[in-house]
């Protein structure tokens, strides 16, 4: 039997495990920095399974950190953590939000490779109708307001079955592995600080990968890269102004609301890019405490995007010249937090090819031999982009299986197949180097 | 002794009842069409007066209220009223906010008089500091978000002490009086309802008042008119376009947000009136569901004011106008929904000279002899143009005394000799008419 | 014969004269800065009665001028002025646009007083339909884009029939008189600069007049007063950006028509004011060369104008934040001329009490009693509150007449009875001032 | 020799009167609708050389040309035209903008080839400075404000080389060839109507060039096919509103320039396109008459453009909702007319490889292999897309020479080798597909 036979048996004997686990995550589903429970339970297993295990301030650059809830929330989230069958041990790093694992395993001389896997749910209320499978099988979330609409359950479920199977064939691999469990991807808020902590300057070899819909590729079990995912920056701002009295005094007041509502159609109305596609979005705006005054506060949540770095960074300027001059127009002041960035991404063509022709010479997978032109925006680049940046080499894979419901929807749910496959792919591609 | 001098000496008799009614009615102050308690309670005094006593849909035209709170808060407040002591014989007449009270006492021939007061409180949050003397002295509000902050409560006292004072010289009078208890009066939502139930078409004088800060006129205790207050509507206003993924499909979006964002400048940039004083405010906007999608929902609430209707009117033209064109714009759907409205209003100079002079000559009160220039909208201009418009006379009076904080804040109160000025005022002003 | 009646004989004995130096003046029209035919005459005629003259740079400030034509425009109308038959002696001295003249009768021991006559036609083409009557007559404005539309011709015709009644009857007057030729009055743009000269500084009565129509007091010869009139400020205003093309490069160009038109917008959504009226007009814009470039300047002419000064110069600073804020939002840089400004104004009670009563009872005019609330904007408030802030009196009359066509239109026209009722008003007052 | 060459050795000894030819249309430069010297010129030709030639209403469908000249203009240049040395016989078909020709040959069964060869000149005026060859040598633009600032006098001098060497290899030719000389392709107006026409309906393959500078591909000759041009609409709109005193009565306006000004934000602010790069731009904006009156007339011209003809279509519709909205909501009227389009086009490969051999093996010719990606827009896609949807094969070719001064510029000019070049390139493809 070759090794990648026992890879592929070992994935399949785990199966159970690898559902029970991932039912087990998106039952406990925690959004981004909330991810206590989750992280607790991955650095008992990693542990358990013999990995140089780091946790707490030792994976995200606490300051690196993007949009982190505020104190309080995190607080009452990390006693609903404990109630929830948290790891006692691990628990208490991830005080104020400092979630995330990491799994090392040395193996003496060879690359160094990493493999990162994101665990944080999404804001979204999880469907309670009977035909929602979590629903069915009671694995459903109960945590309101938060859910694995997006499959990270599935890839932190993935990334333990991975963990398994390598220690098992431990000694048939040289070199280093790093497992990165990372916290807030969703909003794109978590890769930066763990890239700041410097984790990714030692890499070779660099390997993500998303549970994609089948649909675009039917029967296939893989795309080994994708590219053009959308640099992007979210925005958090706050205009501060004036109340007056509407009706007696309109020319005391400093009008904050007016100066967003000039701030959205301006953002707009920022030119195209000949170089490539550009986003914008307001999408929320919340003002004013009353009709007859003078609204003396306006907030947004906004973002833009970019089919390159340098587009999505002419975004970023053109957007804050123009909420600075529009507090100004009317005598704000104007407040702008950075709540989440990444950049855009290209996987490497030879890493794809290799993990492409491992899989189907070895694994027996269908793999989609194209690169995905993917939609929106993964803060992954800024882990592929420090890899590329020192000569290493980084893929960003698909890997498919039917979806129910659209991602980031309360109906949304994966196959589970895609448990076992992922185990698969990685774990091939990691021999396949580090053989 | 003359019925002045008599008049003076009941009112003064009442002192300490007064300023216990006007704290009850402080500390369960309920805001517009949740007057339950205040109302029923108005009617039990009424009735046990002597008086001939409409309430509930004898009051308002039910169809003709405006921005009348949904049923469900209506429902509970009714519960709310029961428990803090409502009169159980009246409440059940408030139901669905159904709330108002008319006495009527009727002396034979002479002429109609109409006294208006009104009896809602605002949506506030009372001070809890121990320098609020309401919070000092245990009768700040119970209700949470409802405040007697603009003296209403001293109206419906006064109101109720002018009942009693009438009704003891009562074989004085010659013709009808009617004693009018209005809810909703801010927002300016409750007047017209009973304009339109036709409670004034038969009124010859009408008098109402307003609490008023005694700083303008030192030492002087009442102002016997007003005028020039603005013109105004109330509206709320919402936007529904459609939601997409701003970073995949922003052309498939029907941007709300970005309707009312652009709303918002055109309705500051409406010209200007060449006849007078025009105003326009859009007080709060609150729009969108997330950062990264299209805001499907935006939601506004706004008002146009005129130094007169008509300047009023052609501010509520363009409005609509610009409102229904900014939905239009972006593919949107929009609905704008009257909330609260006011006519401008002219005191009769005639009845007020007349006021002026009895209050000065017979019951000794330092009068400001200029009426003075009214901030801000009433919807007494109904009631005051109903009169007119028939050929009657109309007052809106200022009685003065010392305010502790400004109207509407948190920390405002009043001075209670007002409420025995007020009695004698309204009183003394009705023997005139009607002796 | 009083002196009274011999100012009316005066008077009428001119009135061929009166009549022909109007027409004159109407035929040779010259717009604000280049009335250099006009000045020229005015000085001769001055010179001739006995006059001590004021021209050139001994009138108005020169550098305090506001809103003056360029250079090459200034020249190429000295040629034309030279041919119309200007005055050799006196022309050399308006050369640059250095227009204006001041004529001073000093008779001992007196009150100053000063009279202002503004001499500027506008910027309209005279109709040439035969039922106008100056064309039917033949003294059509010959200077194409230039007319006397607002009566100034009259002002300028009444100012040298008052020099002459003035100067006959000297040796009854105590203390000095002052002419004041104003050029460039329309655009507010002369008046400035002839206070800055210091020629206000010793005046104790200060007397101006316009024509106006006599539909709003029929049979009315004079208005002694007027109030209200707004002050105001011009603005010229030019973006500029950066070209780049359209389809290819949209996000390298800096795009001034976007800057300009957002400016716009929020322009006339500068809040109103509650202490009074206030304006704001963006006339004309004109931006961009072509269709598929990014526009690279725009320009604009705007005004402001508030009922009081202070209103005034509030409009004043929103717009220029607003105009900056466009600027920056867009990369552009901004320039803001000012091109003319006047402040508010209102006349001495006492002073038009005065004329109004010589008027009526000495010279048998029907006078308006009441003082007239003026619309638009005027820089004679700058002579008015430089006397005024020192003590002095000042007014702004009325001289009513029929009118054919409105102001400012190209039919518009005068009753030249207004030439004897002008000179018999001034002379009236001026002689019961200084007698 | 084979036919191929002995095409080569016809273009080279035509060099002579190539650039002759080129040099007289240089000189006498005309723009779109009014090509009339030099359609009367190449229509004489071709009836030399023998084709059957279409001209006047024969040419274009009358009302489907876009962007005509006012009839003024055109009667003006007519007679320019003529003291030019316009063709006696073939000018008075081009009046009212009647221009473009087409040329027949007709040689029996066998294929239909369309060439097309645009014609008009530029808006722009040509450099006098004497480092500018076409200055410099005698052939610069003597009509002003028209100039071949694009090369279309190349294209039209080879349209002409072409004639005569397809007329001398006639007899080894099967099949029919239209060579097509387009007006107004500047502003994307001519090629529509000749589309509507009908010309294209019976076209098997259809060839098209434009000169292009060949820094992007050095020494090559020859780009046998482009793709990616954008789609566009060009639109004039103007909005008319009401004019009123900006002082006295702003509200009785209807302000023109502010629904521009709104409407310019708000169409910069259409949305992104999720499937391909949008365009818009505001190139112009003309508004108002006077700085103190409201604004009652504004002019834009301005033009949307789409990666596809889908997305274009997108802009435009949502260009004209928000240009009606803006008029609505300032109560203004809004025209607004198509001044110029074109499709998104793509070359088909098989016949770009086609020529592509052809040239390189037979012609001697350096080919550069790729489709070049063309910016900016070009209505030969409407040719392109009318052969194509019926089956038959098209490309547009870029014919590469080094420029002096980019293109639309004052100093634009040619490698006027890119003459016997084009000659070779457009014979050889023709013969290879109909010998």
């Amino acid at each position: 039997m070759t090794t990648y036979e026992q890879i592929g048996r070992l994935a399949q004997e785990q199966e159970k495990d690898l559902i029970a686990t991932r039912r087990d995550f998106h039952k406990y589903a925690e959004t981004g920095w909330f991810e206590m429970r989750t992280s607790s339970l991955i650095a008992r297993r990693l542990t358990a399974l013999g990995y140089e295990v780091l946790t707490g301030e030792q994976v995200c650059l606490k300051e690196a950190r993007m949009g982190v809830p505020d104190a309080e929330a995190l607080e009452a989230h990390y006693e609903k953590a404990k109630a929830w069958g948290a790891d006692p041990e691990f628990l208490p790093a991830t005080k104020g939000g400092m979630t995330g694992v990491i799994g090392i395993l040395r193996r003496g001389e060879g690359p160094t490779v990493a493999l990162r896997f994101d665990i944080d749910a999404l804001g979204v209320n999880e469907s309670t109708e009977p035909d929602h499978k979590p629903t069915a099988q009671g694995f459903a979330s109960v945590n309101p307001g938060a859910m694995h609409a997006c499959g990270h359950d599935s890839h932190a479920a993935v990334g333990l079955g991975v963990a398994k199977v390598l220690m098992d064939i431990a000694d048939q691999l040289h070199g280093t592995v790093k497992l990165i469990f990372q916290p807030a991807e969703e909003g794109v808020r978590g890769a930066k600080s763990i890239v700041e902590k410097g984790h990714l300057d030692d890499v070779d070899f660099f390997i993500g990968s998303h549970v994609s819909s089948q649909t675009a590729a039917p029967g296939m079990a893989l795309s080994a890269g994708s590219y053009g995912s959308l640099a992007t920056c979210k925005y958090d701002v706050t205009y501060r102004g004036l109340a007056a009295h509407a009706g007696a005094y309109p020319q005391k007041g400093k009008n904050a609301l007016l100066a967003a509502s000039a701030a959205v159609l301006n953002l707009y109305a920022i030119p195209r890019h000949g170089d490539g596609a550009s986003r914008i979005n307001v999408g929320t705006l919340h003002a004013g405490s009353g009709r007859n005054v003078i609204a003396d506060e306006a907030k947004m949540e906004l973002e833009v995007r970019g089919a390159t770095t340098a587009i999505n960074n002419h975004m970023c300027q053109a957007a804050e010249r123009i909420l600075k001059s529009c507090a100004d127009m009317y005598g704000c002041e104007m407040e702008m937090k950075l709540m989440g960035a990444a950049d855009s991404l290209t996987s490497d063509r030879v890493l794809c090819d290799r993990i492409n022709r491992v899989c189907r010479e070895h694994m027996g997978l269908p793999v989609h031999p194209e690169m995905i032109l993917s939609f929106g925006s993964e803060d992954i680049s800024y882990m592929m982009n420090r890899v590329q940046a020192r000569g290493g080499q980084a893929t960003f894979m698909r890997i498919l299986t039917p979806f129910a419901g659209p991602a980031h929807n309360r109906k949304f749910d994966i196959g589970e197949d895609v448990l076992t496959t992922g185990v698969k792919v990685f774990c091939a591609a990691v021999y396949d180097i580090m053989q």
